[in-house]
């Protein structure tokens, strides 16, 4: 099920989106968007609230919350709220932010129907973090998809021997808490075996102790993790929630629809 | 200079090592390595010291220290060591640890030179953490190889736009701390307007609440980093050190002798 806005228009890089006359997005779904990003709650980490051309930074410590601003252009107080954006997303049919676009704000099980877009070949998240798959009903390999700019198809990849040209289906991730995220790692398939618990992110599990190059099971107790198969985050992708499969992976195999190996070597947490 | 050594034997695996006749290290050069991975002092974390058949694995806190060791295979009490093990590599010139084969313990400004390999196809990362370049005497794009296997160019590189099937020049990452690393970003060049402090990797700045894709210049304060172009540490990848530059890139052309652009998006502590 699609949750799509298509606008087919020829924007101009992301700053051209929005006024076009063949824009379909309405000023009262603009309003409620406003309304839902000003309004609700956040749990993960506070999210400043300034206008669109004011540049916001700040210090952040180790649970991403804004403590301190800093530096000379910086210097006026900034009113924090708690905000807890909806998750949203921009897909478009050419690189670099060109061609036809849809928004999505929830699941897509088929980008491709629905007067979706025919392919993805650059993404924009604007809110929360999200999973892309390679094919429908969220099959295939896995993408995570932070906030931020996807101008091309390398851009979301892990590795070069494990990219994909094609993005199908899209959700946001369940119950990603950067904050308090926790994770065991076992040894053997079904929970048995020597086991490791970890709360932070591993870009090496080698260098941490874990003396295997494969995990055979995984409970996730809190939040939501990125594992990977090489060190450094680097080659095939696996989501991992605590609300999915009740944070339960058995087995190499319910990593993912298509896991193709057990080795993982890198872990971390999945942010909002 | 390369402190290398190569060995010209067919190997089956990573297993298959070290007994070959046409093997040219010889048994006392193990039994120095032996004799410094067990006796020098460790300032990055507890390392296990089992036997080579032993799996080891425990419970990891925020820093990386072991502070537990379960599961019912692991009941019996190890001796916990501070190990501070001397940087290694191995290069193959074939994938999945295949062909002649190449050590370093050191800066190696050119594999080809000095009887080591014509190309690399695989990288296994024993200890510490190091830095690969596309180009001989450390130029052009830089890899990031924390410890573990690296069996084909796919997984060392960061995205599919942007890897590089030729390694020649390799240095152990200067100044890696995991445990209390801390890097300041500006938004403008020469550390002009405002700045971000960090003390934790961000796969995503955008989403804790960097305004702009693009950094100015950074000031390591302690540690190394690892920045990248996309979120979820992926295309360009700059390994930036407290010990080199002073730790002070003024601007987005110091990140890296080929830095393409000033786009970062996430940023990662080193871990040994």
């Amino acid at each position: 099920m699609c949750a799509a806005l298509t606008h087919p228009v020829n924007t101009q890089g992301w700053g051209g989106r929005g006024r076009d006359e063949t824009d379909r997005q309405t000023e009262r779904e603009r309003e409620r968007e406003r309304e839902r990003d000003l309004g609700a709650c956040i749990q993960t980490g506070w999210v400043q609230t300034l206008g669109p051309s004011q540049a916001g930074f700040g210090k952040v410590g180790r649970s991403g919350e804004l403590s301190a601003w800093s530096g000379p252009s910086c210097s006026q107080r900034h009113e924090q709220r708690r905000v807890r954006r909806p998750a949203s997303l921009t897909l478009w049919d050419e690189e670099d932010f060109q061609g036809r676009r849809c928004r999505l704000l929830s699941d897509c099980a088929n980008a491709s129907e629905r007067g979706a877009l025919r392919r993805v070949r650059s993404v924009k998240v604007e809110n929360s973090a999200w999973v892309a798959y390679e094919y429908p009903d969220f099959q295939g390999q896995q993408f995570i998809l932070e906030k931020g700019d996807y101008p091309c198809c390398g851009a979301w990849s892990g590795s070069s021997g494990h990219h994909s040209n094609q993005l199908l289906s899209f959700r946001p991730v369940l119950c990603a808490n950067h904050r308090d995220s926790c994770v065991t790692l076992f040894e053997g398939e079904n929970f048995q075996g020597c086991k490791f618990e970890l709360s932070d992110d591993y870009p090496s599990l080698p260098s941490m102790g874990w003396a295997s190059k494969d995990v055979g099971s995984l409970k996730v107790n809190s939040g939501a993790w990125v594992a990977y198969q090489y060190p450094g985050y680097r080659g095939y992708q696996y989501v991992l929630e605590q609300d999915r499969h009740s944070g339960e992976f058995h087995t190499y195999s319910e990593f993912s629809t298509q896991a193709h190996t057990r080795q993982l070597q890198s872990i971390r947490r999945v942010q909002h």
